[in-house]
This record gives structure tokens, C-alpha cells and sequence, in this order.
């Protein structure tokens, strides 16, 4: 049978845009490792009524109500006192609590103050939930086999009282199935072409697995997911249905574990003992910055030249002038030599090298914008590529990223066959 | 009269914990921006009679109902169906969000799939919304003098559709109080310093205006909001505020309309006719990725050498081995001579030039994880600056972009005033 829950997010600062909600994300995630599953999430402000309809709302679905916010030293006790006229009770000061915040602003050298003093009253029918890091006490109540857990919307003072004490809880109480996510990242297709590619793949799997598409510019997590009461046979029947995929798109899986592009190809190269370099002109540096967003990636990315302008093609990539005169700086010319001026200057095993026309100026009717041309060499090959993207500037630039380590990975692992 | 929108998010990657709901946050803002308060925002999964009822709720309680997600050429994709369902009708090709499609197409080269001609299904009683980045389209309804707007989840595509047609729209339907929020870039504090240094001022503040402190690594937003019928009075009101704080931390202002650093860099840059490259080691092409983000950089930035390894230092930038094997890579010596190897090389009037343990591997005891280099240079000057940043990679290195390009913002109006 499967476990609902629902999450209530009380913040003003998420309903006027002024900070992102990442509790969220967190408790699903965390939930789902233990069989339950989120069936809603309603952000509300920090009003009692409006609070109060949501709980009851809430509970009409789902067997666990999960409250997050509206608890603090500075503000009003808003969430607390709702919570005790929800439950038809009064607040009521809890010895161990008080005790526990006494403890903390002690460790902390700071002495209580009446504020620190009215966080140890609770509903009275309430069971208070330890806060190791803050003085606002989580509170779990229970009622008509459903459960309510009330607790502090900073993220760190959450994430503790979860793992300590709800979570447990939650896996003892309920007897949920196992919740299986697995996702792959696809490149080299647009989500309309992939998912004509994998219809008839799609059509026959099991009822029991669901499949998503989460396209962004230049790939796509594609993601699998089953549920139910033998962990080892939900693996094994995903495990089958993900072995079918390969040679249906034999070079377009970059990743079985949700891995990007960057940490396949610096594993890559790290086993095979190869160095890389980039030679960038519409990204702008864009690959070097996400290639060194991996620790350790000083093992392989030896460096990149970010050649913007012409001058600096020629100057530094040694890129000849009647290339750029004839061709144009995007070209396959020029990107060739782009990527061979960058080999022999940096003196690496690969080279990705880009130029194109990010937007949203610089297009003509001949090369309009997202006109990209890519180049992957290595000492005696190099493959490039032309491709039209699209006419947004950001998404161009990323799409440009993630297409030029994804010909780099093509070809590392062609080289590695041989 | 407060006019209240509820959000309606379609996302089971968000119930499940796999992406954090960032596009709420957009939403709420710019909602704001012309008076209309966001009440609730519900994330509920991608199944009909879920959004249905989802829809029905938050009709009772808001003027305006936007949803997004669940839009695609996938099968996966379910809002449309269920809007034709929800309104009572059914769906029909609309021959102007075929063309629209058609052209899309066209401009990346790709031909027309059957998936891609679904797309221009739409429910029949709705006013399609034109996406100019995607295939799907936006869908609005009227009924009852209220509002349902259907938009993809791919930010970039929503967020065209919301600026070009759902708030122009909205705005002229709705007579909405304004709600005024200014946002200034505040860089050189840390969240505590600046409000000790503002307290003052943040006591003296009319009651009417709220005040945030929003920090992210290596800047502070600083955020005044206040809402009222009369929009003069109220950018008065603020403006008066915001005055006197320039004489309170007079160099940290990065901006005054929420400009991000590498806007801010590229106008003066412009304004001087002067260029710019960057010589960079911990940051990894991250200074040049942030530069180039904004169109027409080309104008400005020349390029930039990504200098990872002490080879490259020494062989491109003409870093001395004897600086590299003396003070090592983080030293004020070497990140000196990046900069003016840089200038020599690229041949720009500005270089900004970092070197550092951005972690988690590489510190020692007497250059731990985050001690960071950062030179400023020009033909003739050059401003060296450490800073020990905390032990998060990513932070790290967000914190040394930021900072080298504010130097170089000082530098410039220094330069610029004499």
C-alpha cells in the first residue's frame, strides 16, 4: 500500500520570490528513500486561518502531514499557537525543552531571555521534538492514524530533527513499499526525437515503471521509477528495462547515475591518464568553468584560452588571418585551427575548441544566430560539427557547453576502443 | 484593493526531491512588480483529476490561477488534456501555433515530427500564448472574471511568455495596488558587517518599508520594499532612503537597480572604451563565463588564458619558474605576474588575475582552502589583494569572480575620476 504525505510550507519569503524553497526537495527526497511518497506541496503565509485550511486540506489526502516555518524567537509563535487551537488545546510550558534550550544558549554563552523562555511552551498534546542547533522545538502530534510534525523552517535545524527523530519514526509507524528512482542523462537528442527513438521501448515496459522526460538545453534526465515490496526484484526489473536502452541509443547515455557531463568526461580522462584544454570563443569560458567545478579536475584540465576576438584567435591560437578574412571566425576553418593552435600551444592529449554565434546580435541571414561550429582534436584527429541552436543567448551558450564535452567523450571513448 | 494569484506547479522531479521549484520565486516577483500578491503556490503530480482539483481549490480563494509544467511532446506531459477537461471542451489544431511551431523548427534546421504537430493542439475555447523558445505553447483562460494561464516548466520558456504576454495582460485587467521593491548590490560585507554599519539607518526607516538582507557568496542584496496606491510618493519614499546610504559605505554599492557585477563592469568598460581579459587560476574561466554573459561583451572582453597548471602559467602567461618554485602558485609574486603576463599578452587596457585553493584537496596549514590571490592590473598599476574565503568549492570560487571584479570596478572609477 502505498504512503502519502504532504508538506506544508509556511514563508512569506518564498510566496514574494525572495528565496527559493530547497526544504521541499530535501523531505521528498528523504522520504521517498523510506517508501513514502509526496502527493503535494502547498506554500502558505504565515496566517493562522490560512494555515489551518491547509492542514485540513491536507489530511483529507495524505496519512502525514509535514509543517515546516512559522516557529522563532523574533516572530510571532504564528505556526505554535495555530497548531493548539487545530488540536482543541492550550500551550504549556515543557520542563524538557526549556531544559534543552538552557543547554544551548549556555554551550553558546549567551543567557535566556523571556523570547528564548516562551519557545519551551507547546500544545499541550503534543509530543516536543528535540532541536539540537536552535531553540524553536519541533512538535509531532497524532490523530486518527495520521501523523502531524510541526518543525522550524531553517534548513540545518530541520534536517537534524528529521534525521534524528521523524524519519525513524515515519519508517517504524508505516509500513510503506520501497520507492525507486533511477535517471539517466541523454545527449545528442531533442526530447521530441528521443522519444520517437524509444517508442517502442516505451510502450513495452512493465505498467509499473513510469518514465519521465526533464529536458534542459543540451540534455535530458530521463528518469524511471518503481515502487513496491522486494527491493532486490524493483532494481532487477529496472536494471533490465535500462540494459534494453543501449543499443537503441548506443552513444547517447552519458551517464546511467545522473552524473553530468563534466564528472563523466574528467573520469574519463583521469583513467586513461589524458590532459585536456579548451579553446573558446561563443562559450566564452564557460567549459573550463565547468569542467573546473570538479574537485580534483587540476589532475586533467591543464587550461583554456578564451579567445573572444579575432586579434586573440590570431595572436595567441595562431589562427591564420586569411582564415578569419575568408571564412569568418564561425566556421569550420577557424575552429579547426582554433583547436589546433590550442594543442600545440597548451600541449594537451584533447582540445575542445567552439565558435558560434551566441546572440542576441551578430546574426546574419547566412549564420544566423545559434549558428555553432565545434571542434574535438586530438595529436592527429579532429572531428567538427555545425549546429543550429536556438535564438536564447544563455541556453545557447549551454547548449554549446555541453555538446563540445559530449563530442569529447565520444571520441575519448572511440580512442580507447582502438 | 489586494488582487491575490495562486500558483498551481506540476512537477512530480519536485515531489520527488530531484529539482528545486525555482521558477515560483520568478513568478512571485514579478507578480509583485505589478501588484498582485501570490496567496498560495501548490506543486502537485502530473495526474488530471490532482491538477483538477488542485484548480478547483484555488479558484475559491485567488483571482488568477498560473500553472506551470506538464506541457511537451512527451506522453509524460498531461496538463493539456486535463485544461480541455477542466473548461469543458476539447482540443483543436491552432493554425498559428503550427506556423509558430513550423517556424521554430525550421530555424534549428529540424523537421516537424507527428509529436511536435500534437503540440499544436490546444484546448478550444483558450487564447494561445506564443512560445518563442519551445515548441509548446502557453494557454489562457477567462471565466467568471478570473484568469488561468497554462505555461511550460522549462524556466527560459516561461519566463518569455510571462514577460511578453501574461503580465502586460494582467496588469491591464487587474487594478492592483503597487508594490514597490528596490534592490541594491551591496559587495565587500559580510551579512553581519553590513547591518552593524547599517544599523542606524535600518532604525530610522519609516515603518511603511521592509527591509531584507538577501546573501549569496561574495555579495548581498539589499532589498526595500513598500506598497501603496500612489507610485511617485512611494519611489519617493524609498528613494529618500536609499540616498543616505551611499555616505555610509560610499565603495560597496555595487548597484542601484540590481545589476549584477558584470553588468556594472561591461557599462564602464563601454563608457571608458577600454578592454578587458582576465588571467585565471582558481576561478577557472569563471570570470570570463560571468563577463560574457552579457550581450555585446565582445565589445569589451578580449578573452582570457585559464591558467590551471604552473606549466601553462609559466609557458603562456611567462610566469618565472623561479617565482612558481619560491612563493608558489597562491602568492602575491605569481598572481602578479599572471596579470601582467596577461596584459603583455592579450593586449587589453585591464587584466583581473586570480590564484587559489578553491578546496576541498590542496591546503596546508599555511595556505588552507580558500586563501585566494587576486591582482588588478592596467598599463602602469596593479592592485594586489589575499582574502581567506571559507572551506565549499563553489562558493570559493563564486566569492574570487565577484571580488576581482569589483577591484576592477574600484580601479576604474579611480582611474576614470582623475
Amino acid at each position: 500500500m502505498m504512503v502519502f504525505a504532504e508538506l506544508i510550507i509556511i514563508g512569506e519569503e518564498i510566496l514574494i520570490g525572495q528565496i527559493f524553497d530547497t526544504n521541499s526537495a530535501w523531505i521528498a527526497k528523504m522520504l521517498n528513500e523510506i517508501g513514502i511518497s509526496v502527493s503535494q506541496i502547498s506554500t502558505v503565509s504565515d496566517n493562522g486561518d490560512h494555515i489551518k485550511r491547509a492542514i485540513k486540506l491536507a489530511e483529507e489526502r495524505a496519512n502525514i502531514i509535514l509543517i515546516t516555518g512559522g516557529l522563532g524567537p523574533t516572530r510571532d509563535d504564528i505556526t505554535k499557537q495555530t497548531l493548539a487551537e487545530y488540536f482543541n488545546t492550550v500551550l504549556v510550558e515543557d520542563q524538557e525543552v526549556l531544559k534543552s534550550i538552557e543547554d544551548l544558549l549556555s554551550k553558546r554563552a549567551f543567557s535566556m531571555n523571556p523570547l528564548n523562555r516562551k519557545q519551551a511552551l507547546v500544545p499541550k498534546n503534543c509530543t516536543p521534538l528535540s532541536n539540537k542547533h536552535g531553540t524553536a522545538p519541533g512538535m509531532l502530534f497524532e490523530k486518527n492514524g495520521k501523523v502531524y510534525v510541526s518543525m522550524p523552517g531553517v534548513p540545518f535545524e530541520m534536517k537534524s530533527i528529521m534525521e534524528d527523530l521523524v524519519l525513524p519514526f515515519l519508517k517504524s509507524k508505516f509500513d510503506a513499499p520501497f520507492i525507486i528512482h533511477r535517471t539517466l542523462i541523454i545527449q545528442g537528442f531533442t526530447e521530441s526525437t528521443l522519444s520517437l527513438v524509444l517508442e517502442e521501448w516505451e510502450k513495452s515496459l512493465p505498467h509499473d515503471i513510469k518514465l519521465a522526460y526533464l529536458p534542459s538545453p543540451g540534455m535530458i534526465r530521463l528518469r524511471l521509477t518503481i515502487s513496491g515490496a522486494n527491493y532486490e526484484k524493483l532494481q532487477e526489473k529496472i536494471y533490465r528495462q535500462i540494459l534494453k536502452l543501449e543499443p537503441i541509443i548506443p552513444k547517447a547515455i552519458v551517464s546511467y547515475e545522473e552524473e553530468g557531463i563534466e564528472k563523466v568526461v574528467g573520469e574519463l580522462l583521469k583513467n586513461e591518464g589524458m590532459t585536456l584544454a579548451s579553446a573558446e570563443s561563443c562559450t566564452g569560458g564557460s567549459i573550463a568553468t565547468l569542467i573546473t567545478s570538479i574537485p580534483g579536475s587540476s589532475e586533467y584540465f591543464k587550461g583554456s584560452v578564451v579567445a573572444y576576438s579575432n586579434e586573440i584567435k590570431h595572436n595567441v591560437l595562431n589562427v591564420s588571418m586569411d582564415s578569419l578574412i575568408k571564412y569568418g571566425a564561425v566556421s569550420k576553418t577557424v575552429v579547426e585551427e582554433m583547436a589546433i593552435g590550442c594543442l600545440q600551444l597548451l600541449k594537451t592529449d584533447y582540445v575542445v575548441a567552439t565558435s558560434g554565434i551566441a546572440g542576441p546580435g551578430g546574426g546574419t541571414s547566412e549564420k544566423p544566430v545559434g549558428t555553432t561550429w565545434i571542434s574535438v582534436a586530438s595529436k592527429g584527429k579532429i572531428i567538427s560539427q555545425k549546429y543550429m541552436m536556438g535564438d536564447l543567448r544563455s541556453s545557447n551558450i549551454q547548449q554549446a557547453t555541453l555538446t563540445a564535452l559530449n563530442m569529447l567523450r565520444e571520441m575519448i571513448l572511440e580512442t580507447a576502443k582502438i
